[in-house]
């Protein structure tokens, strides 16, 4: 039996991050031209899957919902991914959330707080663009939060996407892998695109600048937060075809292993069909 | 000079909806096929208008969101056109809302409370499947307020679409018309169509019952919130694809008339390349 792409993409560890090829096409045979091709035919699926999945919570037969966590360095492919991945279905199914700098309300909270009041209802897929790994990311790197408080949080996390998981959540945690030199090469198409210069923050360098300290915290959260109801995937994002492929066939063997059934009607259809005919 | 689709498809005072005919292809020469075609294509332009509304949002330079109201009797379209029209976008940019039955919570405010807070961003093209016309709709229908609160209503509402445009919102208020026939044959499809009982609900029958009182609540609502500035257009919604062209077009020409830029770097571009060519 052919490996399942989840399978083929979840971390081993220990986190080895300098061992990922960013250019690698796992589990893909075929050339760019193709991998465009099947993700549109796998719209067709996927969007079949996302009705199935939305008309199941409506009808509130089941807790099933879906969570897409996105995290990967700057021009990795976060806003790439929720554009052609998820954009191939009903965005009446999506709850997209941008996590930025938490306000000073959020502060005031655990790290958590916001990210529990994001996640998605019965039905739907939620998607994050960066996410409570951030919080184990940036706030390693920045020293946002002391030693003590960073390393409680990795147990925090497993605890919260267990009880997510438990209780009819599907995770699917897509770290975009990509090197220094793929980044410095999008900044710079970025930097000499005018209709891209929105796009680019000064800021950005700041953070490239700790791309190494980047590299080990993320290493140190894929270790600590793999688990196996909500294990991380490893997604090369070095070429964009084959990031979009992967996350899209990702989304497309989670939805169809659920094996959802359109909802019984609770009413009856016959007595409803002599009615509407009299009217 | 074309007249322009939306001022085609302006309602004109007094309203009479028993003069508009539901199968009508208003502006449109063609056929089915004609028309899905072009709507394949008109995603294109619209992705890249949305964008340039998105960066430009994002720079902050602008007030300038755009609010889709969606209203129509049950089947008349409103889920449809947000799958096959706004699902043209970048989902990112997207801000959907779908109006239900008032919450305890909701039903303690002015009816434009709810709605008030659900209003998009700058940058962002709102949907309200179902809106603030409820109040004046299933709520006159069904006198869940009194005849002067509901006498009330559409000035409030004029007053509350007077500030949103005033402050750069672009109002589009499309009311999806169908005739009785035309909901009788939709019903009966979703009632033979085992995929589609979810989307059935036997309480839409006794709305149905109503059906002479909505299209006066509707023709009322037209003629007395249909203003310069948010007028209502109505979208012959017999052909479902007429329907999904006409809405498509209407965003694309309003985007189109911003006339939006690319928003111009607040950074020195070249020192930045510097800056990371030393990276």
């Amino acid at each position: 039996m052919a490996k399942t792409l989840d399978s083929l993409l979840t971390v081993t560890t220990p986190v080895d991050l300098s061992t990922y090829d960013s250019r690698a096409t796992t589990g893909f045979s075929g050339e760019k031209a193709d991998a465009e091709r099947q993700l549109a035919a796998m719209g067709e699926e996927l969007s079949d899957l996302q009705e199935k999945l939305f008309a199941v919570g409506r009808a509130g037969t089941s807790q099933t919902r879906v969570l897409v966590v996105l995290q990967g360095m700057d021009t990795s492919g976060k806003g790439g991914i929720i554009r052609h991945v998820t954009g191939l279905v009903d965005p009446q199914g999506l709850a997209i959330t941008s996590f930025k700098k938490p306000t000073p309300e959020e502060l005031e909270h655990d790290f958590l707080w916001r990210v529990e009041r994001r996640l998605p209802q019965p039905g739907m897929i939620g998607v994050f663009d960066r996410s409570h790994y951030e919080d184990v990311l940036i706030g390693r790197v920045r020293q946002l939060a002391g030693p003590e408080e960073i390393e409680r949080r990795y147990g925090a996390i497993n605890d919260f996407e267990k009880a997510f998981t438990d209780s009819g959540g599907i995770l699917i945690k897509c770290f975009l892998h990509i090197t220094a030199d793929d980044q410095k090469e999008r900044l710079l198409a970025r930097l000499d695109d005018p209709t891209k210069h929105w796009k680019y923050n000064p800021g950005d360098l700041d953070e490239r600048m700790l791309w190494d300290d980047y590299q080990r915290a993320y290493a140190l959260a894929l270790e600590r937060c793999s688990t196996d109801d909500a294990p991380w995937h490893l997604v090369p994002s070095g070429r964009k075809w084959y990031r979009n492929w992967a996350v899209g066939a990702l989304l497309t063997e989670k939805l169809r292993a659920l094996e959802l059934e359109w909802p019984k009607a609770d009413y009856d259809v016959e007595a409803e069909k002599a009615r509407l005919a009299g009217m």
